[in-house]
């Protein structure tokens, strides 16, 4: 059936809502006389805190609470943004408190002032007096693993969250009787979101009693729940509001300031504390993406067949778990619905450090171990004289293929495909023969990257989703929908789709963007790329329901069944003959206004999905490196998708504009920077923080190939992710193809890049020698 | 079965709420950059804007719109708060514009302002030029209807809007073979609600459009509609929230200021404007309740059997149809479950004049039909020598009758037990045997009177109600409903029903009390004295679905057929042992996490309710007269009802004592008093206007005669506006019994009493002489 609206570019639902300035964000509800809520935080990477006395802040006029730690009513919780289970050996680690005894990195929340403005707020922070007992720290995963290192949490016997790992297959069989073992050793830094909306929240207790949080999250009905778990609350005693937020990427996929500002307006009595922490806040005590330190063993046949892949990983979590072990399974997960393999074997070790805390971010670890895996791959390419794209292609899986582990299927596959196009793009055989005659300080190369991505967590997590449609008189519809609209359009796509399934006009369809656990329709919210794919299962649901029942009340009209009749341009039709029944507002005024059958048409929906349809795509990259200077700078830049059904193309577009944007960062510019001899972040700001601004970034040029996905609402499958793994790979792997330096780490930054040349004796005048 | 929470006297939901000042009204949501708008009101009662010039106004520093009528994309439309029907024929008037091109009162909204601040605004109003063309004007029915009256509404053939009137019987034969047959007229006066809080509203377009407004109405959905067609608009594009609203009684059963505001902010590019009314404003263009003018003809047989009555009436509508005829009609009508007739004439006639516009206000019509049939019955007591509360006793119809007219079935029917307990409390044989000795300047009398009124408006009317309820992984409930709580303590009602279904404590139903159109259940609001009794069955038929999901999951869990189980004190039990087969948190939290079934328990119902349950009661009351001064002094007054089954005992007492206090102003002080001169009101304001205030409030005393009503949600019938109805004539029945003087008219404020005894010859001295 052709499609109407699903697959068209129509214009986001909130494009001028949003260029006008008359979205509302959080802080946009903040209200003049909100209490202000701040935090004092450790200066000291590990440190007991022996003390804290208040006594003089308290006595500071315009200061209302002061909250130390040790509250009797607080929990330990976690903060992952997963969803919850009913079995306890699949929770996240209820490491945190509200308020820490012990401080487990620079800016761990050690106090909190409520206080009538931010100044005195402020000035109250300088007025508690904190005694701590230092402690040694450790910084990386090897210091934190050595023998009589300082243990970070109390009650575990050691600094390692988790070293569960996974495989199938004879490993060692396979190895012993390869052709060729290839190994490799990469690694990725530390590195952060940054959202342009920094976390912020308010919260008061309503007139029943009852906490209200509005805060700038992905994931309202899990803040609820964590909330609850941290106050010791009934869960249902907590309501949390996400209006419009300015990105999250992840970092709002943690439950990061609502515990706290929920605690602080208990401490006054309910009145409403707002509490929005600044940048360098974000930078230390949000959540970063963790540094994965990789190992890879890969058993090849002579021609190029991948028979067997060993990864040990050291996945550097942070001070608390946060999203814990699940990045790195999620991240060593992804590849094997990607390439065919007789064994795998899997073994991830997530450690605990006294970093600032790692959590989920875009990729949730695939863009490490698809950094890995891929320029991997190149070396092998490079060692068995194969083309990197031969390479890829020789070793695929089919459709039909059932990963061993998780028993997902893959249902369709477009990599051959987008590698084809790639190819033509950025005219890739045409540039690597020219490459090959290169001089001068100015090199070219071309690179190029696979990657599999997951819709959605399924097996590993529940997937369900909810939506209700309400149909107004004039036959246009509400539709709530849980699923959480953080910026990646997911809104618009879900108005597409039930405009195309009830048979009315795009703009008939009216997204209630702000989710309200009161009265949303219960879902985790926004992470995993699970808006469109998993969340569109419960619009598309919705939807069908809302038209049987506008069939059903046709029928009565008409006399023929229901079978007999569609809804077509806001008309119901016979379809055998095409001809008008009746308005499709005529059917909604009678669903309201019947006096013997009145029953408005709406359907509140939950779909529990039990599936997860793999998204594929590469990215395929030219670079020009500086010989001199050791500068990276990508020339041209294709990122081709196969994500399904495109429900959008612009918003596709713009998706993998912002992902790619955010995976050049991590591969040219962006760490978190530590000094080691204090534990202290060194460049909390976007000052010092290399975040590439627009003159930094190249054109970035998306393609889709679309194929169409038994396992997602309406053959969609995850794009908002995806964008975001590959171009780190394919520019190292262009870098490689201009310079024939095998880098191992990101990001390919100048200092590093030029590092490297000079250690591989290609810098500059050398190299022209060579 | 014994109920747990339903019929428990339980704290108001949001009791703490509204003397803390935390419930938040539409003008705690103003913001400070909101735009103020205010409107020029005519000063003529009756004139034609031939012209205005606003540009003088429109010059005027802050001002950002003014708007003058005849906008062309402004369409007629009706105000009344009534659901709407497909039948043409069965709608309102559309007899209003959004600003009038003709003054049809003093104080008709002929231009309106938008500027930065009030002071801007109200200087600009200064500043528009309006040329009118005085017209002659009427203000009672008589001129009105007069041969050469003006004619208010062009394109209508005459001042009355409509005449239709209802009977069944043979009225004329049976006054033929009467025994006896009595005649009387009555009057009553044009009265105000004086909520506390004055309508008022702000507005804005949305981020996609759409027009949003906060509004302090009753009916959230009718508003949208109304505002919909005023500016010709589809439906759906206007949204309406109602949060805490200070006070209805049906003048915000009515759509007053809500499609100006939303013209207001399309005037400034949908940026948010408010509008509020002042005190003064609200006497003069909101509504006010009909004066009605009544002549009764009975016909009776010689020991005091009602054979037939006739009534021919005249309702003063004022300038605007407003709710039009249906409050003759609807006054009119419930007499007719009260008392065995054969027959029955009623001739009602709702006249256009130029007075402010009349409208909804509690008990519709009733008291002033009471008032009339009340006394008459008195006088006819009085002249057949009866113990009044003998006749009422002898004529009352039976539980199984059924209006011919209506279809309605009586399906309980406590007025002899309400009459033999209001005996009792007042000791009234006692009483009027004491006042048949007095002597002196103050003479005390007792009185009473029987009302009856039915529960909703069904079948005039659809009676629609919606209600959506979702159970939290506490097993504590969110329930959504469409009907407003104005004040009455529905939102307490409906959560002890959904507690009771549900097996929890009260305090784990969390009411959504606020009502916004996009997610609120349909419903088309709070009148009528339809929410316990109408829109509680929805809050059962969604407590039951949602009970039904309970036990179908502790089925699933147990093996027990769900019909074997109960929820008990948040406990699922195994009916026939009473043995626990597991919480119902369980329960809750396997509908959100069970891997396989999750599917979160809800129920989103609409309950179209084809009944209509009468209540009855009767208020006996104990007056002292002052002959020298014509004071009337309440000492005694017992308000009986049968209000079916009480959900609530100490709010159906509030509403019992707000309804009487209401009742007293009417019987005893208030009347808006108009210049004939100017056809100005001139005491628009709570100084002149005399309502009563505490201290001149005798202790009220409400007292239940519960039955059960197969018509109702949990037996509970009509009670919201019944207290109003019978004091009035009961008192005027006192009064005759202290004084022998019958008055017609209500008030008996001093001035009027004291004519009407100098008249009578009853006054101080000549009294004594008597």
């Amino acid at each position: 059936m052709g499609m109407k609206i699903v697959g068209k570019g129509v214009q986001r639902l909130d494009a001028v809502a949003k260029v006008t300035g008359r979205a509302r964000y959080s802080e946009d509800f903040f209200e003049r006389d909100m209490l202000v809520g701040k935090v004092l935080r450790s200066p000291h990477a590990h440190a007991k805190v022996l003390r804290v006395d208040a006594s003089r802040a308290r006595a500071l006029p315009g200061v209302e609470a002061v909250l130390v730690p040790g509250d009797p009513s607080w929990r330990p919780f976690g903060t992952a943004g997963h969803p919850w289970s009913l079995d306890p050996h699949h929770r996240d680690a209820q490491d945190r408190q509200i308020l820490t005894d012990k401080a487990r990195f620079v800016g761990d929340a050690v106090a909190a002032v409520v206080a009538v403005d931010l100044l005195t707020a402020q000035k109250a922070l300088g007025l508690i007096d904190v005694e701590y007992e230092v402690l040694p720290f450790v910084l990386t995963p090897e210091e934190a693993m050595a023998e009589g290192a300082p243990l970070i949490h109390e009650g575990r016997d050691r600094n390692v969250l988790s070293d569960f790992g996974v495989g199938f297959g004879d490993l060692e069989a396979e190895f012993a009787k390869a052709d060729r073992v290839f190994e490799g050793h990469f690694e990725t830094s530390v590195v952060q979101h940054c959202h342009i909306e920094n976390h912020n929240a308010f919260a008061f207790v309503d007139t029943d009693g009852r906490i209200v949080i509005n805060s700038s999250t992905q994931i309202p009905h899990i803040v609820r729940r964590v909330v609850a778990q941290a106050l010791d609350l009934p869960w249902g005693r907590v309501q949390v509001i996400k209006p419009f937020i300015g990105g999250g990427f992840g970092a709002k996929q943690d439950v990061v300031v609502e515990p706290l500002v929920a605690a602080m307006t208990l401490a006054v009595g309910g009145r409403p504390v707002r509490y929005a922490l600044t940048r360098e806040e974000v930078f230390i005590d949000s959540r970063t993406r963790h540094a994965f330190k990789m190992d890879l063993r890969t058993a090849v046949s002579k021609n190029g067949e991948l028979k067997a892949i060993g990864i040990r990983l050291l996945s550097n979590s942070g001070a608390y778990a946060s999203h814990g072990h699940s990045i790195a399974m999620a991240g060593g997960g992804n590849f094997r619905s990607l390439y065919k393999l007789d064994a795998v074997k899997f073994e991830p070790r997530t450690v605990t450090t006294n970093l600032p805390v790692a959590g989920a971010m875009r990729g949730y670890g695939s863009p490490q171990v698809f950094f890995a895996l891929e320029s991997h791959l190149e070396d092998i390419a490079r060692a068995l004289r194969l083309d990197p794209t031969e390479l890829r292609l020789k070793n695929l899986i089919g459709v039909g293929y059932t990963d061993p582990l998780t028993g997902i299927t893959v249902r369709s596959m477009g990599v051959p495909e987008c590698i084809e196009k790639g190819k033509a793009l950025i005219r890739w055989d045409e540039k690597r023969k020219a490459n090959a005659q290169q001089t001068g300080d100015l090199r070219r190369g071309v690179g190029m990257a696979c990657f599999s991505y997951a819709s959605g967590t399924f097996p590993f997590s529940q997937e369900i989703s909810g939506a209700r449609v309400v149909m107004n008189q004039d036959g246009s519809i509400t539709l709530q929908v849980g699923a959480t609209e953080i910026g990646q359009g997911s809104d618009t796509a879900f108005a597409q789709m039930a405009a195309e399934i009830l048979g009315i006009r795009f703009d008939m369809v009216h997204v209630v963007s702000s989710q309200d656990t009161d009265v949303t329709p219960f879902d985790p919210g926004s992470y995993a790329s699970r808006q469109t794919s998993i969340c569109g299962v419960a619009v598309r649901k919705a939807a069908l329901e809302a038209r049987d029942r506008v069939l059903a009340i046709a029928s009565r009209k008409c006399g023929l069944d229901p079978a007999e009749l569609d809804i077509q341009d806001c008309l119901i039709v016979e379809k055998a003959l095409g001809r008008e029944i009746c308005t499709l507002e005529e059917v909604a005024m009678d669903s309201y206004y019947d006096r013997l059958h009145a029953d408005p048409i709406r359907a509140d929906v939950s779909a529990n999905v039990r599936n997860s349809a793999i998204a594929y795509g590469a990215t395929f990259v030219e670079v020009e490196v500086d010989l001199l200077t050791g500068k990276v700078e990508v020339l041209e830049l294709y990122n081709i998708h196969d994500s399904g059904r495109i429900i959008n193309p612009k918003l596709a577009e713009g998706q993998v504009h912002g992902g790619v944007s955010m995976a050049l960062g991590a591969a040219l510019l962006e760490q978190l920077l530590v000094d080691p001899a204090t534990g202290r972040t060194l460049n909390n700001n976007l000052l010092d923080y290399k975040l590439p601004t627009i003159l930094d970034t190249p054109k970035i040029n998306a393609a889709f190939v679309e194929t169409c996905d038994a396992g997602g609402s309406f053959g969609a499958k995850a794009l908002g992710e995806c964008p975001v793994i590959s171009p780190g790979p394919a520019i190292r792997n262009a870098v490689l193809d201009a310079t024939g330096v095998a880098f191992d780490k990101l990001p390919l930054y100048p200092q590093a890049v030029f590092e490297k040349f000079r250690e591989a004796g290609v810098l500059g005048a050398e190299a022209l020698a060579r």
